[in-house]
């Protein structure tokens, strides 16, 4: 590819309305253009990365056995009817109607289409397990798109369904799905992580997501730092407290705390250590008998929210109590509840139950207690898990403690178990003349947002450093003033030839543009290899060699350029 | 690929719902699914030959310097209102609301969200001409989707998008275009042709379609049987009879033609051929002082009418009279209609135009002239060409006579001029420091409609008989009684393996089934050979090799099978 005929588009000022460092290269590097919030045009060079990201996943899919079709975008509403999503799935499916006015979906993921084939396609045992996979374009009207292609609302997936005829089989393709994505992310060169998951609305039993490690990730990851434990933090167990709860030393004693309403005004007013203190949130209950439930939590954790809302006493999604429910239940204000007397069920974090003589508010307005333990002063309660872990617990896989760090979700396998195949009447006779439903597993890949993450990893000052797989060019060819020198103008001509023909992707900036421009163009679009051209290495048949990565400069024969590709 | 690991999916009986061969067979191929009308499931085996169509477009328009982009499918609608075409595009155009209730449409072609990106992308001369294409998925809400996915509403397409600082540069680019498509349907192994075509609503001032000629198609195509002329039926010219007009030699007569309506009952009922007929049919005219217009022709020819609505006097589209109009002009019902004393404008095709003593209605129930001619009858007359030609006129070209014969179109090119450039203020800085609007090409090419026009020109009653470039396996292994002969199966094996590791796409048939279940399934999907393995050619190590296309089987060295691939 030559510059002159190329759409290089790339950007000297960064776009104001570009928040992460991803979508700002991006923009600048030329690779992709907004269009309306949340839709994108994928310029030539960024189309070039999203097509290698493509292809990976592809090869990997295919060696893993699973085989590739193509479903529609456009999907009828009725098979959302059918498996119940028309109703579940919130404002993110976006609905519309056709001429006919019959109504349809813009699919944001596929399970409806692919286990309605499979229902219609597969009727024996035999035919069994198959894996289906397509790369297809998805949209998810998301609220607020934002950093560009990572929360864009039309995105490129690549979206996977097992198909068995029972557990042991699911579990056996989940984990050749969960060995391929391994073999996927090693291959885009991406420094990445599989971490449990919650399964959250879409069902089923087990669940890995695939993370990206950068430090602008919106998710927060669990790791030991002594083992290969990863969790993403919804889900990472927080381990009860070794040993026995210490004895109570000190009376219930009420004290008054004006205007001190939040954990740290009552550490510093009390003079206490934070972790010597609970904070009590009211939630709304599942049941109509207990609309209102208590969570206890040691005054320095976080209420883990999925951990809470998977719980059967609690509402899901998790709803905080409304001041007037507080009102009514507590007879004080957020600010002062407490869990001695409160009669609502009570259900104390695992670190909290642990705590002896510790301080809680008293359910009086401006009021607490000290002094407070367990079972002498609250009888009624249950402890479960339902804090973040924090760096320094335990890991729950019994080695060494927690380091958190930030990742980007770029895959998800799930186990979904019968879920959809019930719904929609999908299964197959049995050797024995059964019919048996099926059961399944699915497997994301959201292969647009590799692009960006990868980003989000590998960048400088200068722009985007791409592990070699995704770089949109392999090598830049960069002359020095080639309108002057004929031998500069040959010799690029030459290496270019030489290049293409080894089926090295290589573009040669023939632009009539100065030396620093284009190397700020080819450092921004991140090109692993600069091969710089200038009259004065000539005489000794040698060329510059930039390494983007590394940032290494070095002279080299131009005879030996090529085993810079092999 | 195994067979025992694929989703084969063919089916023995044609189903009832499909009209077309190539939708039957793609149906029992195994190739699509429905999903709802005009949306299909490409299945693995549709899917493989659908890539390869895609990748030879992709490879051509490469070649060809057209650089690849990737726009979003989903598109704001301020794009469609800045070009017009929000208001100017039918039903066709599915209009959709966000959960913002913004309006978007789903995009069925990208002339404003490229012709957008160009105006922001592109300021100067020098990056000029830039031809840019993408494959992507295309939607038009077809009112009534047919022939599977040869009038789907969701479809696969190649479009490409030009820009030139002047029409000597488009051009340029278009024959090159032009050329490129040749090339592209060349390597498909179709029989195709480039014809004239009507550059329609989309406006513009030349075209071509490409057409892969099929008995089923739906466009009629006019050849010259002495030169390369082709042009669409609507777009070819129908010359002037050669000569003068013969002299009247009859006098106007009036004749009572009682229940005779039709073209061929006045033949019939006066003994003569229709070719001394005419008949006269009442349109809406462009203008309001002439509400009604009549057009004439000669009683065997048809009318065209692109033709007809391309006349500056005849409503666009075309709209034929109302049962009130004819009687308020005409006097009578539409079967006595003719041009004498008819007040209102009067266009005559060529061809009546050149008749002598004809017969025509009366403009009085039941009634007809005969011995009509023209200027001594009819005063007030325009001649134009506004019929279809048929088998035998004289070729537009000046070479040889027209043959007809009928086409798929898959693909269309366009000069498109300034039309959007001009509307979205697409232009750039000319050398001079002139703001200069840009002027345009586009080019199409229906991907997944090439794959069923490639079946209604290959198939035969066996099923489909793939150009070799796009089958979806190039091979075949079909062994005989596998589970009875460790020989036969250590030989497929070997061979699968031998296949494999050349690149070859060969499909190994695994399954327990009986012989003619195989063939019967191998045959229909189109495989171009089958590699049968049996036990009684081994003893001298021969296989089988059954070619789709010929039909011939013949015996050969297993060591010399892969000459078949080189």
């Amino acid at each position: 590819m030559r510059t002159s005929q190329y759409l290089l588009s790339t950007l000297k000022e960064t776009p104001a309305s570009a928040e992460v460092i991803s979508h700002q290269l991006m923009l600048r590097a030329g690779l992709v253009r907004n269009v309306a919030s949340g839709l994108y045009t994928w310029l030539p060079t960024g189309l070039k990365v999203l097509r290698k990201v493509e292809q990976i996943v592809r090869e990997e899919m295919e060696k893993a056995g699973a085989i590739e079709v193509l479903m529609p975008m456009v999907q009828p509403a009725d098979l959302w009817e059918e498996s119940g999503r028309w109703e579940d799935y919130g404002p993110e499916l976006l609905r519309l109607n056709d001429r006919h006015n019959r109504s349809f979906v813009l699919g944001p993921t596929h399970e409806e289409v692919i286990t309605k084939l499979i229902a219609n396609e597969i009727s024996s045992y035999k035919q069994l397990p198959v894996n289906l996979f397509q790369i297809q374009t998805k949209f998810r009207d998301e609220i607020r798109p934002r950093f560009g292609v990572m929360r864009g609302r039309e995105f490129l997936m690549k979206d996977a369904y097992s198909f068995h005829l029972d557990e042991t089989c699911l579990k056996t393709t989940y984990q050749n799905m969960y060995n391929a994505y391994c073999r996927i992310f090693e291959r885009l060169g991406l420094d990445y992580r599989p971490v449990i998951a919650d399964t959250g609305s879409i069902g089923g039993d087990a669940s890995h997501e695939f993370h990206v490690l950068a430090d602008s990730g919106e998710d927060d990851i669990a790791f030991s730092d002594q083992s290969d434990f990863a969790a993403n933090i919804e889900k990472a167990e927080a381990l009860a407290p070794k040993g026995t709860r210490p004895s109570a030393t000190q009376e219930l004693t009420q004290v008054a705390t004006p205007n001190v309403k939040t954990i740290e005004e009552v550490a510093t007013f009390l003079s206490v250590d934070a972790q010597q203190t609970v904070k009590t949130l009211l939630v709304q209950g599942a049941n109509e008998n207990t609309p209102v439930i208590a969570l206890v939590l040691r005054g320095d954790h976080q209420l883990n929210e999925i951990k809470a809302e998977n719980l059967s006493e609690v509402a899901s999604p998790l709803t905080f109590a409304t001041d007037e429910q507080i009102q009514t239940t507590a007879n004080c204000n957020a600010g002062s509840i407490g869990p001695v007397n409160l009669p609502i069920p009570v259900i104390v974090d695992r670190s909290a139950a642990h705590l002896a003589d510790f301080i809680c508010g008293a359910n009086v307005h401006d009021t607490h207690f000290s002094g407070v333990n367990w079972d002498r002063d609250i009888q009624n309660y249950q402890v479960a898990d339902i804090r973040n872990v924090v760096e320094g617990d335990p890991s729950p896989c019994g080695q060494g403690n927690i380091v958190i760090k930030r990742g980007i979700e770029v895959g998800h396998i799930f186990q979904l178990g019968e879920k959809y195949a019930q719904a929609m009447n999908c299964g197959v006779l049995t050797e024995t003349g059964k019919n048996q439903t099926l059961t399944m597993g699915c497997y994301g890949i959201g292969v647009s947002r590799i692009v960006a993450a990868a980003i989000e990893q590998n960048h400088d000052k200068y722009g985007i450093k791409w592990p070699s797989a995704i770089a949109p060019f392999q090598a830049a060819i960069v002359p020095m003033n080639m309108a002057k020198s004929a031998r500069v103008k040959e010799t690029a001509e030459q290496l270019y030839a030489q290049l293409q023909r080894a089926g090295v992707d290589v573009i040669f900036d023939d632009r009539k543009e100065r030396p620093g421009v284009m190397f700020a163009d080819h450092e921004l679009i991140g090109t692993p290899f600069l091969l710089i051209i200038g009259e004065r290495n000539l005489d000794t048949q040698e060329i510059e060699v930039k390494n983007r990565i590394t940032g290494e400069k070095s002279l080299m024969k131009i005879d030996q350029v090529m085993s810079l590709f092999q």
